[in-house]
Parts: C-alpha cells; sequence; structure tokens
C-alpha cells in the first residue's frame, strides 16, 4: 500500500533546502511513501536538481506564499489564501495525500487543519502532543521516549477535553509505537486521585471508566523524566511550562561544559540522564529520529517537525506521518469517544 | 540581638533526634540564636544528654502528640490540640519565640500558622516557596539558586494571588540572598505579556505598575533550570507539578549510575548540571545547606525543612528562620500590598 505525504518545506528555521534534502532521500529508500512537496515550485525544483532522488515517488504542488514564524497564525492565513500550509491542507482534504508534515508555525498548522480537515467527531479540541526523553523504555521496541499531551494547542482543558486527549495519545501512541495497551495518565500534584484541580479530578473519574483504555491514574512531575507511564494527559498550559524545562535542561548542560573534553562529556551524559540507560548514549543522542510532534484530532495525521529540523528529521517525520495515516488511529478515538457517556463526546 | 526560633522536633522522616543533634550544634556556635525545641519532653531531653550544647541557648517545651505525615492536617490538628506544630506556633504568637522550623506535614504547619500567628494584612492565601538549583548565579553572593513559588500551598491563584505571591517572593529573596531588588518573574507559555492563562495576563499588568518590585516580565519553563530571574511567580498546581520534575531529575541520573565510577561521577554531574558552573559542585552538591522551604504570608516567618533532612540541615532552617525574623520582610510585604489599588490587598 502506497501513502502519499504532503510535506509543507516553507517555514522551517533552515529553508526548503532541508525539506526538500530530507524528502529526496526517502524517496530512494521507500518506495510505499510518496511526497507532494508543497512549496515555492521554482525554488523547490531547482533545489531537488541538486539531489538524488526517485522522480516516481515525488511531485511539487505549488503554493507562492507561506506563513512566518512571527506572523500571528490567524490574520496570516487570512491574508494568504495560498500558504503552503493551506494547499498542503487541501491537497490531503482533496484526497491527493493522507497526511501532512511542517516544520512552520504550529498555530498557523493547527488552525489550518480546522479549516480544511475538519476534527474528528466528538472531539472539540485538537491536542499538540510531545515526545519527550525518559529514563525507562516503552512498548515492544523500549522507545525511551513517552508521549506528553496537550502542550500547547489551548490553554485550557476541561474534563471532557483531558479525556479526548487521553484516547487520542492512547491512540497515537499504539499506532507509533506499536504498543497495544500504553498506560496512561494524567499529570497532577499528587498520586491520590481527589488531587488536582476539579477539572483533573473529574477527568479521573471518567478515565476509570473507559474499559479501552490502560488508565493507571496520576501522576506528578518526576513521572516525566522517569517515564513511568507511555501517555502523560496535561492542559496546555501545564504542558508547554513542562515541556520548555524538558528542553531547556539540555541547553543548561552544553552551555555549562566550558572546556573541550567537558563539553563532549556533558552533552552526552546530559542526554543519556534522560535516557534508558547508559548503553543508549547513540539511540537517545539521536532526538531527530522521532520526527515530529503531532497534532491530534483531525480526521487525518498532521505532524509539526521541530522548525530547526534538518533534512534526516523531516524524513523521519514523513515516515511516521505515513505510519499514522495507516493506523486506524482515527477510527479508534471516534469509538471510544461515542462510547463515552452523552455529556461527553456529543 | 538574640533570636528565638521554635524548632518542631517531630514529624520528620528520621525522627526527634536529628532536629536535636542539629540544635545542640548550633547552640554552640551562634550566641546569637535561641532555639525551643518542641515535641515530647522526655525524649528530647534523652536525646539532648547524649550531645553537646549549649544550654543557655536552648530550652524544651513539651508537646505529647504530632502529625504524622499520612494523616489529613485539619482533621490530625482538630484531633491533637497539642500537636507540636501548634505549640511552636503558640510559642511564636505568645511572643516567646519569633519564627519557626519544622520538617513535619507541610499542610499541618500551613493551617497551625493560619489558626495560631494571622496572615499579613492583605495577604488572602500563603504561599509555600521552593529554593530551586539554577545554572546562573543569583545576588550579591552569587547563589546557585531561585525562589520558585507558589509550590502547592494552594492549586488555584487569582491575578491578585499572584501579585501577592510575587511580593512576598520578593521580599523574602531580598531578607535571605542580601539581594536588594529581585529579579521578578511570572512563570507562563511565552514571554509576551498577553501569553497565558486571564490570570497571569491580568497579573502581569498589575505587576508592569509596580515600581517597588524588579518584574521583568514572563519566563517560559526552561528559565528555571536556566535561573534566569531570582523568583519565579505561578500558582501552585503547576509550581508543585515543576518542582517535582526539578526534584526528579536528580533521582533519574543517581538510578542511571550502573557502576560505582558512573555513580559517583554521574552524580556529581547530574547536580552540576544545575549550578552555576563546573568550579561550584561542592556548594552545589550542598542541597542540605539551604535550610528549608519558607511558608510566606503570615506574621512570622515559618520554614519548612524537607521530611528527610538530617541535623545539618535541621541546623540550617534555624539560621534562615532567625535571618528571616530579623529582616523586615513582613512589614515590606505589607507596604507594598497597601500601596496597590483597592481591589487588591484589601
Amino acid at each position: 500500500m502506497t501513502t502519499t505525504v504532503a510535506l509543507d518545506c516553507m517555514g522551517g528555521d533552515h529553508g526548503p533546502q532541508e525539506a526538500v534534502r530530507g524528502a529526496a532521500a526517502l524517496s530512494l529508500k521507500r518506495q510505499d511513501i510518496r511526497l507532494i512537496l508543497v512549496g515555492d515550485a521554482p525554488i523547490l525544483s531547482d533545489l531537488l536538481d541538486d539531489c538524488a532522488y526517485n522522480p516516481a515517488q515525488l511531485s511539487i504542488e505549488h503554493a507562492g506564499e507561506w506563513v512566518e514564524q512571527h506572523e500571528k497564525p490567524r490574520e496570516a492565513l487570512k491574508a494568504k489564501p495560498n500558504a503552503s500550509i493551506l494547499v498542503a491542507c487541501r491537497s490531503v482534504a482533496e484526497g491527493r495525500a493522507q497526511s501532512i508534515v511542517t516544520a512552520g508555525s504550529t498555530g498557523a498548522a493547527i488552525l489550518a487543519a480546522d479549516f480544511c480537515l475538519g476534527r474528528i467527531p466528538g472531539v472539540h479540541r485538537a491536542a499538540l502532543a510531545a515526545v519527550t526523553p525518559t529514563e525507562l523504555s516503552h512498548g515492544p521496541r523500549e522507545d525511551p521516549f513517552a508521549l506528553l499531551l496537550d502542550v500547547g494547542a489551548t490553554l485550557h482543558a476541561t474534563a471532557e477535553d483531558l479525556v479526548t486527549f487521553a484516547v487520542m495519545g492512547s491512540a497515537y501512541a499504539s499506532a507509533i509505537s506499536g504498543n497495544d495497551n500504553p498506560r496512561l495518565a494524567l499529570l497532577s500534584n499528587g498520586t491520590e486521585p481527589e488531587k488536582g484541580p476539579a477539572e483533573v479530578v473529574e477527568a479521573h473519574k471518567l478515565l476509570v471508566g473507559m474499559e479501552s483504555l490502560n488508565f493507571v491514574g496520576n501522576v506528578e512531575g518526576l513521572d516525566i523524566p522517569r517515564g513511568t507511564v507511555d501517555v502523560v494527559v496535561t492542559s496546555g498550559f501545564l504542558g508547554n511550562v513542562v515541556l520548555k524545562m524538558v528542553e531547556g535542561i539540555g541547553e543548561v548542560i552544553s552551555d555549562l561544559a566550558s572546556d573541550a573534553y567537558a563539553r563532549k562529556f556533558l552533552w552526552r551524559l546530559g542526554l543519556t540522564m534522560l535516557s534508558s540507560g547508559l548503553k543508549e548514549i547513540e539511540s537517545v543522542m539521536d532526538w531527530e529520529s522521532y520526527g515530529g510532534a503531532p497534532i491530534l484530532g483531525f480526521r487525518h495525521p498532521v505532524l509539526k517537525a521541530h522548525g530547526r529540523s534538518r533534512s534526516r528529521a523531516l524524513g523521519n517525520a514523513c515516515k511516521v506521518a505515513a505510519k499514522a495515516a495507516r493506523s486506524d488511529m482515527v477510527r479508534v478515538v471516534e469509538d471510544s469517544l461515542a462510547a463515552l457517556p452523552e455529556t461527553i463526546g456529543s
């Protein structure tokens, strides 16, 4: 089965060349993934001429404008009806592709997906999920990563939103990691069911009753670096602050490394710290291998790659997007939400 | 000037002997600090007999019962009117001591202080502040620590609460670190003033107008390990989750250390990571030196030492409590809140 991924080539920190190079390399390796390169056609075509690639696996779709990182997403999309992220989303809406990858503005990607793709029935709010490195490993492949969501698609979350995030995060973890029964928890200030603000306490009650989920209860902040569970659910405000802490730790380590030996050692070690063990330094240093952060809740998968992604990370994001498109994730989310009491998922 | 600290000797993880030993050692070193040891008098007296101490600096005040960590604070205090934390707070309320140190239940300490001491005029909610290790240093002594509050005294915070926390955190940082003009920020999901939930945006507006504070705006999660500012203000729910992440990182490092060399090196390095540089390994490893987490908002200082504190940490907490009692922190907080618009601090 061939899956087509629409790759928004514009808006990343390093320009379209990284996207084009990543796509070209992937086209030579994976006959089962077709790629639509979305962006300024003359530029993309020129860049492609400099690469080895398989023309059967690649095509270009023109988008003469794009959303810059500093622009306000809503205004930018209004002003630029042919922005690359909109063209990419339309290619999926019109059936030419099955999923989307972008390294551009997160806000623009969420809005464009909302305009063009629509949400899964029962989903009121999309969520941005992040893959965070952990000490303990996860799933049959022993990935040293867990999924944290929402990390900032929306600030507030009701109990119903948190339940929806749990269903979506669990379905995504299953689809991508091959972990049939991912362990799922709510982030709170204590493990007891009554700990946390009202929406967390209420979500806890609802999740306990959902047999399709492997809900293990509340976890605390220290469980994030440790990796006690596979999927951690929280509101976008808290999730965003926590994610930026995880990212900040790596930067702190590298700053502290003041001479060459220390730099090398500290940097390796700092990443190890969050890994599944000393033996896995290499795989954990390899942040680029996990590809991107899924935006969950739409009828088709959208992968947000980091703005500073290079070609390899973007190629990996396309692989993950293809895998997500082939899974039955969307149906699983829809079915799970349909099975909920009437006040939710309606 | 002599200051008297009421030291609640019961309720710590390692029993009253650590408190008694810490107090005995301090009595030989500091003629300016008197200590009232609060707890089971026969037990404390026996323990004291085994220590070298200066009897002029120490006395015992009997409390035959105490709150256990597993008890619900409110119920426990009702059932135990002579619990050690209540006796310690009463000794301050009645003028025999000027501040309190406890390694017992945080919830019980907050409630007991609320019953016995009363809040500073203008303060609606007390806050628990934590000292977190940072890469950048702070104040004239270049402490590799910053203050984070609230970390869980209450879950929710209104804009007014956040402003109160800012005033209190700033006053405490001044009093303890000798930093006259501590840099202060709100924790949010972006540095722009309009970022964050409504209460954070509103608090931002109010803080901008307060000339007595050195408010620098919003900071993000990554600024906590980095230490961009001296005082970080947030709600108790978010602060608690974030604090437990910081604590968790150290534990993850030590778990990962699988052989003796690695254990030593990783552990040192893990703490270094959060320090002000490679040269300060020793001072940063010295977690016990900062003594305790202040509970702010009451008419007299209350220091919550970690449950697992040993004698040295408890002795240091008594020094910090004495220093806070001598400062004009309470007056500064009262004056700052009185200067606010009428809707706040009233």
